[in-house]
This record gives structure tokens, sequence and C-alpha cells, in this order.
């Protein structure tokens, strides 16, 4: 069902220097900030030549990240976003195989404007996932 | 300096419960369990179309992610791994730009046969990130 890794996601406390050290120590192809005012983050794209990693960073008053970073003061791996041809398709084969849909099940409008699920870490491995259709 | 995604690896409590999660929950490509005693890890590839997940549980006394399931008794994501083309280079660079590199700064033989060092979390937004010559 999975196809490509879509992205990595890190959480960090500092975007611009986030960032710098992508471009600058680790000598990547790095996007500029993006803000997405209706996901509560802005983001840096790192391009890699198989897949993006994407640096996050909180927007706003209620952004879903915020916690996240309270906990991990230095940043860290959100989730991992896997590409799904149909995405409710491959909800319910998820559903009937007993994993748990975040929210409340329906597909929402992701940072790329495609539908997008998130699902239960206890049911991944302590690690959050994101599905993406593509 | 980095290339592609080499992997990302995600420390599993159950390493056949996490192949089952991966295989038949997901319908990803998943291969049998591998014991790298050396590396003190047990692991489970499991094989996208542009990049793999590695599945990772402790084997043996003095497993290096042993501590790592202790704190995160679900499991999650452990590390990132990039590859670049002349590890000594890459390491020559990124001590030079004030990363730190763990260990004692000598490349290791990785779980794949090949050069891999691992970069200071603190320095890549808190993420462990291990560098592959390919």
């Amino acid at each position: 069902m999975i196809g490509r890794l879509n992205h990595v996601a890190i959480v960090v406390p500092d975007l611009e220097a986030a960032a710098r050290t992508y471009r600058d120590t680790l000598g990547a192809t790095v996007s500029g900030a993006v803000d997405l005012p209706d996901h509560g983050v802005t983001t840096v794209f790192v391009e890699l030549p198989n897949t993006k990693i994407e640096l996050l960073h909180p927007l706003g008053e209620d952004s879903p990240i915020a916690k996240f970073l309270e906990k991990n003061a230095s940043g860290g791996m959100h989730h991992v976003c896997y590409e799904v041809e149909d995405i409710l398709a491959a909800r319910d084969k998820l559903v009937a195989e007993g994993a748990r849909i975040l929210g409340d099940g329906e597909p929402k409008t992701g940072a790329h404007g495609k539908p997008v699920l998130f699902l239960h870490p206890k049911d991944f491995c302590g690690t959050l996932v994101e599905i993406e259709e593509v």
C-alpha cells in the first residue's frame, strides 16, 4: 500500500539556524521559509536527491507542534510521511487492520495541498505516521 | 555534501510485531530479521521505492539502542542516515563547521558494511544523524 517516503519532518527551535545547519554544515539544497498558517507551522524544505526533510517551527497560537517543542527543546524527529495512491482506500484498510486514525478520520488538505491523514503513533512503533495521497 | 537519505531507523520493542505492521497493515515489502551482533541490533529492512526504513531491536547485553528503548517503551524514530561520497572529507568539513562527531571521530564499519559516522544530535536539530559513505 505505502509507496515512497515523501518526507521526514523535524521540529526545530530556531528555523534560521536549522536551515543554516542543513545548507552550510551539511551542504544540502534548502528552500526559504514558508508560512503555512492553516497548518500552524513555518517550514523549510531540504531537497535531497530521493526525498525531502521538512524543518518545522510553530506558527501562531495553536500550533500543533508547540507541545512537541516544549517537550523537546532541542527539536527532534516529529513524523514520517508515506505516499499512497488512494487515501480513502488506505484509510479503510488501516481501520480494518485495527489501526487508529487521528482526528475525525476524514482526510484534510496537507501542507502540499493534497489529502492527508495522521495515524496513531502507538499503532506504528511509536512513530507518528502521515499518509499523503499523490 | 549530503546526498540521498539512505534510511530512517526506528527502534521497536517487538520486531515481529513491527514487521507485521509494516508488511500487513502498511503493505510494504519487508525483509526477514537479520542479526548484526557487531552492532548490537537485530534489524528488519522495509524497502520503499525511494529509500529504506530500518526497524531495530536490541541484540545482546550492550546494545547501543537499549537505553533508547527504556526511555521510549513504544519505540520511536532513532536516527536518519544521509549518504556522502567521501566520509573523511565530510568529517573534516563537519568538524571545521563546529559539529561534533560521536565516538573517537574515526569511521566505523556500519550495518551495510560501509564506513559510517554518527553526529551529535544537539548540533543537528535534536536529531541523531548517521553519515554513510556510498
